[in-house]
């Protein structure tokens, strides 16, 4: 399926949505996307059910802060320096790219990467939504392996890491990625087509794209986007979705630390406050100490008139907002699964308690 | 000329004379290469005057924090894994190693991959005494690239750092030492033997083991080991050579951050107090606020009695020492060497002035 102009934005929409705060700007990855597309360049979608067993398929992402990632926009050969990384260490070429995350700009940087250089994009991804750190992937929990990693900046350095650890390549390549200035663009995961039908989360940028159609059209059509959202969903693996929480944007804490954005925004309306805290991506929302989502669940903050999703760095006071939480895939509440990317992974003493 | 065991002792000596004070513990690489040795492996050191042009020379060595090495010693294969990387990017396999500074544990690593591997081991090298930095070499001076740089830690983890830019390939490096635990085994700067004849600094090898040599015949000779230093050391291209203060130490501040041992060491006798500032390497030696000695000349702090060179790690209250000052060949001093490792490369205001 190729992607048309008039996609962009609606998958922008969606992919900030999936993003839970954190995955970085969609809006710049949308522009680099459309750029592609006006100068003529075409870009292919693929069904990860229809790859052939044998296809070396290598994720292309960025990473880093996504406070940062506003101030140092993407060249876009930056992607492409670390896909060529990874080739050249496999001595193979990459038959497809694809996201490691669906969610912020990781959504859309494959795009770029598949129309600049003519190959198919694979509608899936590792996280079925954003997550901060590299080891939190479907991937990894089914033995794929991290490494080669490739890694490049906007100045053209490049490095490559290669360990047996996924704990180590994030380590590794996060120390990088603040020598690189607070963000950096990857290629990783490396792996045939039969391990992306194994371990991939399916059909995440047709779930993104469609997401951002129903807020627009809603809008539109003057219905209520979330009613729409909530329909919509509940026609997909993330069935389960609730509004639960809304009110006014009361404080922000965001600091840029060790690679990352950090902090927690509160959400006060007159029956009491919301905090959530972040690592890029929201991770828990309580009120009054209770929790109302946590990881790996997704929790959004929406613009509550346009249902937009906010994303963390342009978090502020005195926003109304709607905070959304969508229940994962199973894929993504399994035992092993929780343990790589659920509450104890981000060092939370908070069980894990799927939103119903 | 084959490295004799009984060459080795002499040779740390030297190595931790011309180390400042830095370099890394020699003794830790001294032992390794006696057990090379020892187990009937060769170690070939070559004249770099008769180098074939068309050989592949890639330097290794150790990076990090020397107060670190000593809780975590190197099995070995760490700078082995280090050079395999840069022989896979340049698709070619050394023909020699070399040291990229003669001064601690970095005079012996190549000994030790050199009997390892059966290659020859170059009689020169980068830096004509050890400096913390690894952009501080008259390769980089000469226009060697220091990039393919390959890096590994004790556990197998390997990265290789790929920028056009030495300050770039140091920050980058660094930040990588620092996620490997605060040491980090590297190899870079590969060049040919031309190349070496070129840029590097020659015959520091045996410098090292001759100082050494000359330390411990004074010793067991009942002469005065710093007179034997000078008569020695002004038939070379470091002539001069003087103690520039004698006393106590009262104070050590040494910590363990970015990436390096950084401090200062406070020595006091009845007419004064010295104070001796180091970044792995002493730095800059004062007495009442005037300097006595500053880089890229050594600075090297003795033990009172044996003449034996004391390393910053080591360094402790009331060990009575004679700081020496030994001014650096030509080659190390022109305008462009010092502005890669004078005074002003290192923060410092003051001008360097040659100890004469």
């Amino acid at each position: 399926m190729e992607l048309r102009f008039e996609d962009v934005d609606d998958l922008c929409t969606g992919a900030a949505f999936l993003g839970a705060g954190g995955g970085g700007d969609p809006y710049i990855g949308g522009l680099m996307v459309k750029q592609e597309l006006a100068a003529g360049r075409k870009i292919e979608i693929i069904d990860p059910d229809g790859l052939d067993d044998a296809k070396l398929i290598i994720p292309t992402a960025m990473m880093g802060a996504p406070t940062v990632l506003l101030e140092k926009i993407p060249s876009g050969e930056e992607p492409i320096r670390a896909l060529r990384v990874v080739e050249k260490e496999l001595g193979r070429q990459a038959d497809a790219t694809m996201p490691t995350e669906v969610g912020g700009i990781n959504s859309t940087i494959p795009l770029f990467v598949g129309a600049r250089l003519g190959i198919p994009v694979v509608d899936a991804d590792g996280q079925g939504r954003a997550f901060p750190e590299l080891q939190m992937e479907t991937f990894a929990i089914e033995g794929v392996k991290g490494c080669p990693l490739g890694i490049s900046d906007e100045k053209g350095d490049t490095s490559l890491v290669m360990t047996d650890d996924n704990h180590r390549m994030e380590w590794i390549a996060r120390g990088i990625t603040i020598r690189f200035g607070g963000t950096a663009y990857f290629a990783n995961y490396p792996m045939s087509g039969a391990e992306v039908k194994r371990s991939a989360v399916k059909h995440t940028l047709t779930l993104a794209r469609r997401i951002g159609e129903i807020i627009r059209n809603s809008r539109s059509r003057k219905l209520d986007p979330i009613d729409e959202l909530f329909t919509f969903l509940a026609t997909t693996s993330y069935a389960v979705a609730r509004v639960i929480f809304d009110g006014k944007i009361t404080d922000v804490d965001r600091r840029t630390s060790e690679g990352f954005t950090l902090g927690s925004v509160s959400i006060d309306n007159p029956s009491g406050r919301c905090i959530i805290e972040f690592q890029n991506e929201n991770l828990i929302a309580r009120v009054d100490g209770e929790v109302l989502a946590i990881v790996p669940d997704i929790i959004s903050i929406l613009d509550a008139e346009t249902a937009m999703p906010i994303t963390n760095e342009t978090l502020r006071y005195g926003q109304r907002v709607k905070v959304m939480a969508v229940r994962v895939p199973p894929i993504m509440r399994s035992e092993a699964a929780l343990k790589q990317f659920g509450p104890e992974a981000f060092g939370m003493s908070e069980a894990y308690r799927a939103l119903e």
